[in-house]
């Protein structure tokens, strides 16, 4: 896509399709306040100020589509940075897709997904990585999500990268003041400073790409496989886990649309319950460990519990079915189940793994204690969700090849190469931070980048 | 439901739900500025004037929920008649949950369905209709039940019967003065007028009536069959007709949810094709006429089209095939499939129907006219849709309340009854006149129709 089509006025439908009480069509370029006021004759749209409210009859020709309300916003202080108009009326599909045809009929043209954030983008309202945070804030479906989205928006993520090119700035003034130094092959004071910077600068780069491991949790989840013997209790656990949880899940549209899944929201961490509907077929029939299919189950988890019965599987038992979890997946629980509330310390002595939990899905003993446990295996060791969190694979990305290059700067100081080659490596740096926040980044991949947005935003 | 809680600020989200660019919940009540002032702590939108846009961050105690953009809309200038405020957040379903979860954590109650246009009507911003219309024009998936409901929010439907009250109330006057007329026992000159009068009145309150066969086709349609001998062309006959509309029908969301219909929209009317799936199935194995299921299909349809060949069919069989039909339903149209255009006049000649239409579904030959057969099968001898027409089964069944009682007073002039017993008749008529528009309708009938609407509206 060339850039013919910027000057276009734009316009869609920005609220989810289906029959609701109101309906939102935006229009968004230099002739929207003409579009509105052919669509509003007896009306002065055109000259009322930015940020008012207007109510009236909405004309396509002589007739009337519907009784709408408009909200106007004129440039630059708009979403878009453009003229913006926001036309609420009636949540009839039928009734939208007549008062989207009028703005069209009017002059407007069609808008593409996420053509609205791109101009925004464009014209400098927001960065790459805010643009992106929009597309993951309206995607968000846990707490974790929204919160981690609305510091992206917030300029979070924008603003470390800024103090990373800073840093890169300094290095960069150190590296010139020590090729001075360098050609009059002297030893020079501050190659400790220039090390320690690099040090820190990298330091932050890493914390960012480890980051990643959660960011990627919560904007995905964690996918949790439950397995165990026949008879474990793994159908009874799942109830207990599910229908303590249900009232949040049903809430969230969207969440369970993947059939093989369950979904469990645990302090704002979607966890994904590994088709548990098959795990629930097989439980009489066949014994999981072992099983081709489980063991893929197995391997491809973020996290695999297993699930004993305390009264019938022998301590040797466990230790066997633990040794071929870990050669399968490091990230394991081991969870003791049927656990009567008197028995329970003879059971942990009778087991004597410091790791296991021992639970009643049953009677719910200790239920919490195995969400917790969960939670902690996501969280364990990694920044918390107030810090910035890397949640975009492309931004993963970009970050490697940052984190390459400035390996490459600090070993070309350990080599001494020639400054004008170091120079090349913070060029490199420089590229890669810029196409993370959109300063480098080309057409094509900007279009492929709103392309995955909604219509309308 | 008692009047308490009318006093109570409610929220609700009133966008689809689903994901999307933007979702908008809306507060209504005398403590929506107080709600919205302790959500936007940092903002003074308490002081700020009606009808004007904001934009901010809305918070949850210290934290940020989203940047939204909320509008002001106050009292009596609001669509509810109180003190209403719409947020505009980001269209994930868990935004707009938190969105809403904040608002009733700051006071406001979880809005019952239809609950803001109870509101507006309890405030009178709108009769009854109106109100009504409302739910209808959301409810709406044509250009002639989008036409109907908006002409009824504009109080069309209100208008006709203010009119007809005013004549009721002339009529009122015209009695009594027979009356004193008729105490003197003498023959008085106005007796023409006033039968004239009652003659005018039950002339509109019958064109009303007659116009509930529109308006419900109107709101939900016409039920087609097409039925004919096995090999006749039903299916192509179907794929005809669908494909030439199957670009206006894929826009209308929900047009489609029943199964076992085809939906057709010719000129702005929804055509119903019944069961066309079990027409299609049948149509090798099994003779359609006298077949049990397809005389219930043929009983029930609104329109029965009789497909039949031209070339394998003879005007005998026809003849039988429609007189069959006739004592089935009466709203039938016989069409002739496979017709060349070279020899259409001899297949006219052949069959001598003036009614029949032949066609070619092929060849796409006189679909056109078929399809304007259709409509006119609906619209023959009603109002046009510009006029004012019943669509609402509650406003139908007052009417003929309302008929009912100016027959009696019609027969009761005609009887010379008391004047006392006319006035009795009389506020009869007015009382089934003001059940339409909601004066004397109860708190119960009121809650049963507004608990019909969408949550938000």
């Amino acid at each position: 896509m060339s850039l013919a089509g910027w000057n276009d006025t734009i316009a869609a439908i920005a609220t989810a399709p289906g029959i609701a009480a109101i309906g939102v069509v935006r229009l968004s370029g230099s002739e929207s306040f003409d579009i509105i006021k052919s669509l509003f004759p007896s009306k002065n749209l055109k000259e009322a100020p930015t940020h008012t409210i207007h109510v009236g009859y909405l004309r396509a020709g002589d007739l009337p589509v519907d009784e709408v309300v408009v909200s106007l916003y004129r440039a630059p202080k708009s979403y878009t940075g453009e003229d913006v108009i926001e036309i609420s009326c009636h949540g009839s599909p039928y009734v939208q897709e007549q008062v989207l045809q009028a703005c069209i009929n009017a002059g407007a043209r069609l808008a593409r997904p996420g053509e609205f954030t791109q101009r925004a983008f464009l014209n400098g309202k927001l960065d790459l990585t805010q643009a992106e945070a929009v597309a993951d804030l309206i995607a968000s479906n846990t707490e974790a999500s929204r919160k981690a989205a609305l510091h992206n928006i917030r300029g979070g993520f924008s603003h470390v990268l800024k103090d990373l090119r800073e840093q890169l700035i300094r290095f960069s003034a150190l590296i010139e003041l020590e090729l001075d130094f360098s050609q009059e092959d002297v030893e020079f004071a501050d190659r400790t400073a220039l090390q320690e910077l690099i040090i820190r600068i990298r330091k932050i780069v890493r914390s960012l790409l480890d980051s990643f491991k959660l960011g990627n949790v919560i904007k995905n989840g964690v996918s949790v496989a439950i397995v165990g013997k026949p008879n474990a209790g793994k159908s009874t656990l799942l109830n207990t886990l599910l229908n303590e949880n249900r009232a949040i899940v049903s809430e969230i549209a969207g969440t369970t649309r993947d059939t093989i899944e369950e979904v469990l929201n645990i302090d704002g961490i979607l966890f994904r319950l590994i088709d548990t509907a098959g795990i629930r077929d097989s439980e009489d029939t066949i014994e999981i460990i072992g099983v081709e299919r489980s063991l893929e189950k197995m391997k491809t988890a973020d996290i695999v519990v297993y699930l004993f019965d305390t009264h019938t599987e022998t301590p040797h038992e466990l230790e066997a079915a633990l040794n071929r979890l870990r050669s399968v997946n490091p990230e394991w629980l081991a969870v003791g189940n049927k656990t009567d509330l008197d028995g329970l310390e003879s059971t942990m002595q009778k087991f004597g793994f410091p790791e296991t939990i021992f639970v009643s899905a049953k009677s719910h003993l200790h239920i919490d204690l195995l969400k917790q446990r969960l939670v902690d295996k996501v969280m364990h060791g990694r920044v918390q969700a107030e810090n910035t969190i890397v949640t975009n694979a492309r931004h993963y990305h970009a970050l490697n090849e940052v984190e390459k290059s400035l390996h490459d700067i600090e070993s070309g100081i350990y080599k001494h190469i020639p400054g004008d080659l170091l120079a090349i490596d913070i060029r490199r740096c420089l590229h890669y931070l810029g196409e993370i926040t959109g300063e480098v980044t080309s057409e094509d991949q900007l279009d492929y980048i709103f392309s995955k947005f909604c219509i309308g935003k």
